[in-house]
């Protein structure tokens, strides 16, 4: 593969921090030992470190965005947006993708061996929260040496966690890109969240979270699932895509699924119970459910920094709701701070933070460029 | 209690068809046995038979829609609007409640004895459809001497039942009231239907179906109420009634549940299972994914008899969206029905039809007097 295609093949690195500086207390209290951060790099870092983007993962994701690995055939999660000439321009920036604690995808979780007993943390892992991920990040980022970030983009709960940077982090900013994200969790965001939870928690095969070494609570966890596709999607995007198809020519009088909806919502719970742990699950919506700027907690400090916004949000998007990036632009209006709201026409519903390429690199693009002009 | 502030104490009445029609034949090809309908009446049927009212109940609904059981505090489900001086004003009108069948609230379900083998039909219950509840309340109406409904009125699965009225026996109607309905189930609604099936069927204690004589499958029932009950509110309901208030002072840093709205999602998954049988949620929920009157459908002899149309939809109702209302209006417009749409103004989501009791009263009460009078 040329470089032109792409970045090509990838590695995924490993950072960790065997003696975690003060200030990686949790916000419960707890503190964990050694914290480990899966990472990846696209670009390279130019010589005054001036070019840095940090781009952070929805719920499910990971350090993965962009390129392949060896041998695979699906790229990352948003290798359309990362690359030569791609919106985050990796022959012009240094981006890293950083995977959050408390998930399954190589950063510290509750599926990690916890080093005092020997064996996976499960529920003894202590209840993280977006400031918890954020300030593992900010070891990261001072590990890479970088002093200030050009830009911090993500989508869905990666935008939160960009809205935790300007609120922990604000003088090592230039610029934020939070994208079809929310302040604060709404009690809709929150119900859907424990429905998932309880349906893990349900299942017998869950024991207590101590499952590790007999297999995952696989039904439970795919039906968490499942309900979250639903709220991923759209209702008009779900008619698009399926309208009342039936799998097979007539109704099948049974509980079989009968409709292409049904049978898609099957494959995609249970294909996630193999890539996904149930404990991650848990402990990663609870601390979106936790997650709470609102009411001048973004500037916690009152001051505003001289950072600048791009809040992009999607029509259909139930899940986060164009009304919640504009309260982000509310309340920086009322700062006075530098920002643009684009709210995106599409019919994808939530997901159209993965998939509506062409208008977000549009955006992206050229504030990435003004926001790289303004800082020489 | 004086007849003036209701209907007073009721009792719920069964009629049983032992040796069912030839038109009692379900729509899977299958014959029941012996039928039993559950229902209750409220006001006196006039001279010449032409103030009748059936009315139909949503999805967990049941035959007891107005007044008191002896004893019980808690009156019907729509006692708002069945009473003397009420919309459904039983000075006036002859009401009539009818239970659908597949449920658990005393009309033929999947918990009923099955007189063959002498125990619960379990899953050997066949499979029904709207078409085959809507058949087995006209042997009902046919058993009590009416030839004409004045009118046949219901919320969401009653709606859908309303619909079916129509395209089953038009000739028998005056008018119809489809309320926070559809023609059809869409791939989203049938999303959620089918999540929550999923969670019924993948409880261990479900044992297939054969749970009688052991206890419900509650985890897997009460994690599909929880769902369901998202979907009847509204984000701004939601955020009305709970915001992000939490039951404690502070976050429990666990597992429990954190914010009232989760107690209170709880709290109904929980006490939904001591009222609703868990395979009756499965016959139920698939009867009306299975439901489409779309395309013609709904007037399937291609001539639309002579019934007026009063179809009521709610602007935050997003399970049963108002747009799918205006389907219907569209269908009758084109035919040139005679029809009224109205659009309640209500923030309380697809739950509006059972508590915008003043709006919707004053809809029904001029249009029930209206089709009286023309009727006379």
């Amino acid at each position: 593969m040329s470089e032109k295609e792409g970045i090509g093949i990838v590695k995924t690195q490993y950072f960790t921090f065997a003696e975690p500086p003060q200030d990686i207390k949790l916000v419960c209290g707890q503190k964990l030992g050694a914290i480990t951060v899966a990472y990846e790099t696209y670009g390279r870092l130019n010589a005054d470190k001036s070019n840095a983007i940090l781009l952070l993962h929805a719920f499910s994701g990971d350090a993965h965005a962009a390129g392949y690995y060896e041998g695979e055939d699906k790229p990352g999660w948003w290798d359309a947006m990362v690359g030569p000439g791609k919106a985050f321009d990796t022959t012009k920036y240094f981006v890293i993708c950083s995977n959050c604690i408390g998930g399954c995808k190589g950063s510290t979780g509750p599926s990690s061996i916890n080093p005092k007993t020997g064996k996976p943390y499960a529920l003894e892992f202590p209840i993280i929260t977006i400031a918890d991920m954020v300030n593992v990040q900010k070891q990261l980022i001072d590990y890479l040496g970088i002093k200030k970030l050009l830009s911090v983009a993500g989508g869905s709960m990666g935008g939160m966690q960009v809205l935790q940077w300007v609120a922990s982090y604000p003088q090592l900013l230039r610029s934020v890109i939070p994208i079809a994200t929310t302040l604060k969790h709404s009690p809709q965001q929150i119900a859907f969240d424990e429905v998932g939870r309880q349906a893990v928690m349900a299942d017998p095969d869950w024991r207590n979270g101590n499952y590790y070494g007999y297999g995952q609570p696989e039904r439970g966890l795919a039906i968490a699932r499942m309900i979250g596709h639903i709220t991923y999607m759209s209702d008009e995007s779900m008619e698009e895509k399926f309208s009342r198809r039936l799998k097979d020519d007539n109704y099948s009088f049974s509980f079989e699924s009968d409709f292409e909806v049904e049978g898609y919502l099957r494959y995609h719970g249970d294909s996630f119970v193999k890539r996904f742990d149930a404990n991650s699950y848990l402990y990663i919506t609870k601390a979106m459910d936790y997650f709470d700027l609102s009411n001048g907690k973004l500037f916690p400090s009152g001051t505003t920094a001289d950072i600048r916004f791009l809040v992009i949000a999607f029509r259909s998007d139930w899940l986060y709701p164009p009304y919640q990036s504009k309260e982000i632009i509310h309340e920086l209006k009322m700062r006075h701070v530098d920002s643009t709201y684009c709210e995106i026409e599409s019919t994808y519903g939530h997901d159209a933070f993965l998939l509506e390429i062409e208008e977000e690199s549009h955006l992206i693009r050229h504030f990435l460029n003004a926001t790289y002009e303004q800082a020489k």
